[in-house]
């Protein structure tokens, strides 16, 4: 009998709107027989923001934490001040739900063209730290909108969230190419930076198979342009995570085919599963947003319930899509039905 | 009658001493009949660190206060623990003389293969505020090396220090295609990017002729790669002007072309001036290090002093030689000769 799940929807704003639903029907059909899904819908973003002024009620969250998963479209509306549905709505899902694995595959399909002259063979994951770092919103201000002010932005790093973190980064590099690199500013930010290289070096002494070296993060930027197929697993803080999977996004030829995991490892929170793009207002409402990402998160959330099975035929449909229809131009429901039609 | 000037030269490791006498030899000769340079040498870096332990003793750095600007040639060793000479020497040094503003240009010159296959005209500067944010060092470890450990990064950021670099901004901005692209990542750092963007939106009245946007920080690194030339003037922190640079010298075909300077644009204290690459390690002493950067540093040295067609000449002489030479392989002799035959 096919088990059940609860899927939380959170389509957005945008194009987050027209990609999401998409997800859900590459989610059912490569679920068919496997797993049974409920959707329970939540109307959170902008227009719920501007509608009534409510960015995460209290109610809506303990409705969340009680899903098995949640699927997020895109969040955001040039209207509203930077921060308010970043801190408001995304980060406070993240810290909430304490998924402290931020997961970002980043690949260079066929039929993909990158920016880069010769890319090479781009296949690596970045396993970004989800929960710490200059995310906390630990900082403050003094004597605002005078010639005193001083602003302060704390980053605060501890051995058990780093730790957790690089575990789940050992064990992931021991299903792929065995390798690790972390990204970090240790010459600089000596107190972080130095906790990570010792965690990172203790733990992988449990994984013998696994080699692993070090990267500055201005470094990584470099060879992210010029020899990206170095790199497996990129082990890497909330913030340098963040500025690198942009950064792969573009490499891999657009954040349109990069999807993301917040994942709660440990399973007490749901995790949750979005494209890397965003609301992208500037094309909202017309139909021809690609759906690709949207459809990876899918296979990344049928991955973390363990249907490895049906995550894979995701991610050989869109393979296969890609492959052979990746330059024509079509609408949104045309990508989605035609990657549908393969799995 | 030719003014005098006492350049301090700190070589350093590596590169950095193969490099740094061309450096010289471009300031010689491109200044020649306008101005008389002395040269007092600091043996700084890491073999002096490893020879002796010092880093920069006091009286050292008292007598390079009272130089009226400083070449750089590269600091670092692979034996040293990351952080030692970077923040006892490097930092140090643009810290104790106040050199806000780390200027650094990035130009796609004719001759130079870029990594990216359509780069299109690449000619931006970045301003990176150069004595505040996550440098400061204000950070700290409790319980280190215990699974209980915290460790803290602090970024501090003032009106007094962002207000300087954002005038620098835009008198540069002048000079150049009028417009400033503010780099942040202010929808989650809100206190220090949200005292950026005032102050830049602010400082910006009074330049009613340069226009200026936002990217965050993330952002950033996708146009870096995607649209390159939509960039003039990049104003940002500390963190972030680090990151960014190194991708821009990527994507201009390799650090080897870029020059940086660390200035302190009210001339309290001598500025600073270097070819952003490393000591290189694994190519030194083979003379096969490109001394076009360090060259380039000459220049911005001599412009910073006030000798413009000194400058001129050199970048001039450097643009020549890449679009005639560039794809040659010469020993680092080779390239000092060939500009320097140009001057
Ligand atoms: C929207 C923003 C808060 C977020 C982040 O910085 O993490 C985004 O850039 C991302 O990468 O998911
Ligand atoms: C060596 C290091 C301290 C330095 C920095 O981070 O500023 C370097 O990367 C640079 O960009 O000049």
């Amino acid at each position: 009998m096919a088990k059940k799940y609860t899927i939380a929807v959170i389509p957005g704003d945008g194009i987050g709107k027209e990609v999401t639903p998409w997800a859900q029907k590459a989610l059912e059909k490569a679920a068919e027989g496997v797993a049974d899904f409920e959707y329970e819908n939540f109307d959170l973003g902008a227009e719920r923001y501007l509608c009534d002024g409510a960015i995460l009620p209290d109610e809506e969250l303990e409705r969340i934490k009680k899903t098995d998963a949640i699927l997020l479209g895109a969040v955001g509306d040039p209207r509203i001040k930077a921060g308010i549905l970043e801190r408001g709505l995304l980060l406070k899902l993240r810290f909430a739900l304490d998924q402290y694995v931020n997961l970002r595959p980043s690949k260079l399909y066929k039929g993909v063209t990158s920016p880069l002259a010769n890319p090479g063979d781009i296949d690596f994951v970045v396993v970004r730290e989800g929960t710490e770092g200059l995310y906390c919103g630990a900082g403050g201000a003094v004597r605002r909108d005078t010639p005193a002010e001083v602003a302060t932005e704390v980053s605060i790093n501890t051995a058990y969230g780093v730790e957790r973190v690089v575990r789940y980064a050992y064990e992931l590099a021991m299903k792929r190419r065995r390798h690790i690199t972390l990204v970090h500013k240790k010459n600089v930010l000596v107190n972080a930076g130095d906790m990570w290289q010792r965690i990172v070096d203790r733990v992988g002494e449990e994984y013998p198979e696994v080699t692993h070296d070090y990267q500055h993060i201005d470094a990584a930027t470099i060879f992210l342009v010029s020899d990206p197929s170095r790199f497996d697993v990129i082990l890497t803080d909330n913030l340098f995570g963040d500025i690198l999977t942009d950064e792969a996004g573009a490499v891999v030829g657009g954040v349109g085919y990069s999807a993301s995991g917040c994942i709660n490892a440990s399973n007490e929170y749901p995790s949750m599963f979005e494209p890397i793009h965003g609301s992208a207002p500037d094309i909202a409402g017309q139909g021809k947003a690609n759906p690709t990402a949207a459809i990876l998160s899918a296979a990344m959330l049928l991955r973390h319930l363990g249907f490895d099975d049906a995550a894979a035929r995701i991610d050989t449909a869109v393979e296969a899509d890609i492959e052979e229809l990746g330059s024509t131009v079509r609408s949104t429901d045309q990508v989605g039905e035609d990657i549908l039609a393969r799995l």
